[in-house]
């Protein structure tokens, strides 16, 4: 008797996963007609990862629900201003992962992380030393360095772009009105150098009051990004470079950035300096601290 | 030269490989903090899946764009009356694939298939050979079978509920007024069996006015459904049933049931009568021709 449910049991489980696999085959197989080659691989390979996931967890229809529920609270906040899907696709990694393999390790090249949402075209044009900053509030930081190709050759007229938080952690366009701060350009010079005053960077939270956050609050993971500035470099037959970098002082990189955009090569020495040291270009910053970073850039040919 | 351009490529893909896994283990540790045990592992697996699949495609920054534009436009179609995010798991064949894992196959007990999203509550109830029609046109079809456990024994008192289209491929609820048609339910008899008359079903599409029709289009899949004839049954001390069946004789079957709900064991003879050949119960039916059906229930045990 406990020998027959036994293989009873056994021929159970065995037509179960027979009845998965096939189900799971006949959906890929809905996609074989699709003219577009990569349209279809692509597809069909959502279809078998998909299919994977949930019979991997043995997903239950309440489970199911939630996840519906989840996705139809996520449309529902998204407008032109909030994308709750690119921050569920940055928190998930996935944003992530899409860049790294969009723009592969090569050679010494400066490693790109992600974009973010708060890039502005138009940002004012400042010269060599300008101050980024225009008017946001902040502690000054002195950033320079040099921008080469992969051979070490300095690359003269390179675009650098750059934009951060203010130091309440706000982008300018979030505060509504029209002001544009804490976000220029400028072009290096004919040794491919850079240099340019702006803010420290903090930390500061993606938008947490959606479904993401209510998600990342039951797993028990912070909404926080580790401090960053935001470079894009761009230069003719060259790469464009979107990245950031990371002050190595930054707690919050132990702790975790949000969206994972934190590579090792991206992290650098903000140097701080006492109130009353003598800054580069002998700007007066009053009786407030300043810090400098240096940070050099190579970029990758346009074909590698 | 070559040879060194070769190392220098083989040590590029090396770097990025392990920058492409780092990535995907620093996301998945990020939920190893999360209380809930269950939550974590799913949201782990989701995150490990997510990320082959991203890499197996090599997902490009373009191709993540229209994904996000694509759940967007779902989110924005979507509201009380229609649910976009619902036809996407359909169409994937994950709802499928839920089901079929929340209800595994246990020795002869009736396969189950998707719920649909076209199920109401407070159907009229209606005796044995009653009319499920309740006004809505098609070919008059008897229904007729017996409810058994698995050891065979019938089910008194089982509680059948049933509920298709109409012969134009609308349910009662699309037409957008009150009407309550084509479906109703009624209880077994001692002996576990029952008989009613309803419609001949017919195939009819999932909505595809809206980005998951859009998709379909793309890659030449059709929306129809196969024709079936939704069954919900329920006993005391049995699993409830929630199932289709379909016809032998729809073409709709071999091109494909736009949800997978199609299962071998679902498909049934459907019987044609001439018109003027004796109805089981002596009903008229006109100067028309009608079909019949023979459905046997197997109700598994509510812990099997
Ligand atoms: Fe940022
Ligand atoms: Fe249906």
């Amino acid at each position: 008797m406990a020998l027959s449910t036994h293989a009873r049991l056994d021929d159970d489980h065995e037509r179960q996963a027979v009845h998965e696999q096939l189900l799971t085959d006949r959906v890929v197989a809905s996609f074989e007609q699709a003219t577009d080659p990569r349209l279809k691989e692509v597809m069909q390979a959502l279809v078998r990862h998909l299919h994977a996931f949930i019979r991997d967890v043995r997903l239950s229809e309440s489970e199911w629900r939630t996840a519906i529920e989840f996705l139809t609270a996520a449309g529902h906040i998204t407008d032109d201003k909030r994308q709750e899907f690119i921050l569920l696709s940055d928190v998930l990694g996935a944003s992530m992962q899409t860049i790294t393999i969009a723009n592969p390790s090569v050679g010494n090249a400066t490693e790109s992380t992600v974009f973010g949402p708060f890039f502005l075209e138009n940002s004012p044009e400042i010269p060599l030393g300008g101050d980024l900053a225009g008017g946001a509030r902040g502690t000054p930081c002195w950033f320079s360095g040099r921008v080469t190709d992969t051979d070490g050759l300095p690359v003269h007229g390179a675009r650098i772009e750059a934009w951060e938080c203010d130091e309440d952690g706000f982008y300018d366009v979030q505060y509504g009105d029209d002001r544009m701060a804490a976000r220029a350009h400028l072009f290096t010079d004919e040794n491919g150098e850079y240099r340019f005053w702006g803010l420290t960077p903090v930390p500061y939270p993606i938008p947490h009051d959606g479904p993401v956050g209510k998600m990342l609050d039951a797993v028990g993971r912070s909404p926080v990004r580790a401090a960053h500035v935001h470079f894009m470099v761009s230069a003719d037959g060259l790469r464009t470079l979107v990245t950031h970098i990371f002050s190595q002082d930054d707690p919050q990189i132990a702790l975790g950035d949000s969206v994972f955009g934190v590579k090792d090569s991206l992290i650098k020495e903000f140097v701080h300096h006492d109130a009353g040291e003598a800054t580069p270009d002998g700007r007066a910053v009053g009786d407030r601290s300043w810090d400098s970073v240096r940070f050099d850039i190579v970029l990758a040919a346009e074909d590698a």
